[in-house]
């Protein structure tokens, strides 16, 4: 089923201990994009400048996504700039231009706007609400936000949430939004929020899903090294959305196999710089690590050495 | 199957948030043997003082432990005071007093030598090698260390880690140990140290276990509130070799079932100070949250919504 997702595509300088990119395709809707089109069709909403080269946009057309929903516009494309240390799990921003996004006001195409699935990327919560108010008959719309707007624009994150079914943020931003340190409290009160379903990111140590008195945990994939962690929470909701879409269902069973698609895709984004390494990653590789990290979690029931007591 | 446990009893004086204990029933041995003992029979090695209340020893007993190996000396027991803040992740210690644990020397009666599951609880790795020693035909040797003995006594502790299968330490230590940021990076190094198993604590976040080439990861119990976390460790730890002994095998399937029902006892065991939940804890209630648990990281496999293509 179709999946509409809203956000910023953008330049990205990035600075690791194993390197720098410069000018490097970047930002939430990218990520999200290039991520879901293994799983679904995407359809992107974002605004580009002048100087965007138009190789980034062949290439999320050669992954399948519809670009209908992409403007050109005078002006220069966003821009960040972000350097990370070994631990590599928090980004120092640089710089920021938000050059023609600072003027971003999210327009669906006629042809998006039966969407049933919509990804609403962190972005300013009045846009947030603007494009659901655009979206005719939608069967999940989950978002995600950050400590700047939670912050600066709770009141207005608050209304969004309420028209929101699912929710994935970072763990401090879900204990910031909740106000309370204990994850199992502040899921609870971010449903009576609104959204139903709470997706937290937790990057190293995996995600946790919250979905009323239910509770998925998944640990991260574990790999050697990473390489570049920009991007890797939109790649994870990438996968997790693209899953969701493509399923048609929202039962805990799907829900589980969308946070582990999300851990996989997720996984292979931070091997390298940018999207890189979507330009030639395949569906056996996915389902290769997917089969992996589930048996990761996978063990022997309880009754396999307690046998029940003969009656 | 027999296991024996070598560490200490000790007199906790612990402040958290939520209240204070003093002098409370304490001590890596006393942990481990109070959660081991509900999946198996365990013997504990260890010393107390002249002061040191029978009835925690009979509390001990009450749970089939074996105190053969617990000897009373003179002077007073091994005490330690505490203070956790309301991140409940690390302690401050406020006071050590290693009294008659200063000159414990572990000698195994002879009826433990048999034993073929041994854990060596977190104390001087001469002294760990010592036990070792005295075992005569183990099946599974496992010991915990701490950044002190990493530190200053590496080259006991190395010797020590030769003679051990299963190593259970913390994530920070794990990589102090390992000399590695990466994880995987750092469990290479510690197999080649001679422990063909590690296990890696992440406190709130849940372990990870790296066995050669295969790896299983389990997130914590999701609890509403972590009253004081004081032995979640060695209850982990407890719970894990408990359920190793209790199968005797030592397969993916029955490790994973042993970190989970690690994971289990140790939920149990922070909701209360001292070891007070374990004092009316049934299997019942362990087995419904090991069920619960395993739930959590349960979900649909790849090919239910990846069909194969057809041939």
């Amino acid at each position: 089923m179709s999946l509409v997702v809203i956000g910023s595509v953008a330049l990205d300088t990035v600075k690791t201990p194993f390197g720098e990119a410069r000018d490097a395709l970047g930002g939430s809707a990218t990520f999200f994009s290039a991520s879901a089109s293994y799983h679904t069709q995407v359809r992107a909403v974002a605004v580009v400048g002048e100087d965007f080269p138009q190789q980034h946009l062949d290439f999320l057309s050669s992954r399948g996504v519809d670009l209908t929903g992409v403007s050109r516009v005078p002006g220069q494309t966003f821009r960040w700039s972000g350097e990370y240390g070994y631990d590599l799990n928090n980004a120092e921003t640089r710089d920021t231009q938000l050059n023609v996004f600072a003027s971003f006001k999210p327009v669906l195409p006629e042809s998006y706007r039966d969407a049933e699935y919509v990804f609403l990327a962190n972005i300013d919560p009045e846009l947030q609400l603007e494009v659901v108010r655009q979206v005719r008959k939608p069967k999940l719309i989950a978002c995600d936000t950050m400590n700047f707007w939670i912050n600066g624009k709770r009141e207005a994150l608050l209304r969004t949430l309420k028209e929101v079914h699912l929710l994935v943020i970072n763990e401090a931003e879900a204990r910031q939004l909740g106000g309370e340190f204990s994850l199992v409290r502040a899921a609870r009160a971010i449903h009576a929020m609104g959204p139903e379903i709470l997706v937290v990111k937790r990057g190293e140590y995996g995600s946790m899903l919250f979905q009323r008195d239910d509770v998925c945990g998944i640990p991260a994939f574990p790999l050697e090294e990473v390489f570049d962690p920009t991007g890797a929470g939109d790649t994870f909701a990438g996968g997790l959305m693209g899953s969701l879409a493509k399923s048609g269902r929202l039962d805990r069973q799907s829900l589980g196999r969308a946070i582990a698609t999300g851990t996989v895709m997720a996984s292979f984004v931070v091997e390298k710089f940018s999207l890189d390494r979507m330009r030639n990653l395949t569906m056996a590789e996915i389902e290769d690590r997917y089969k992996t990290i589930r048996r990761m979690t996978h063990y022997e029931e309880w009754s396999d050495l307690h046998p029940p007591a003969k009656g």
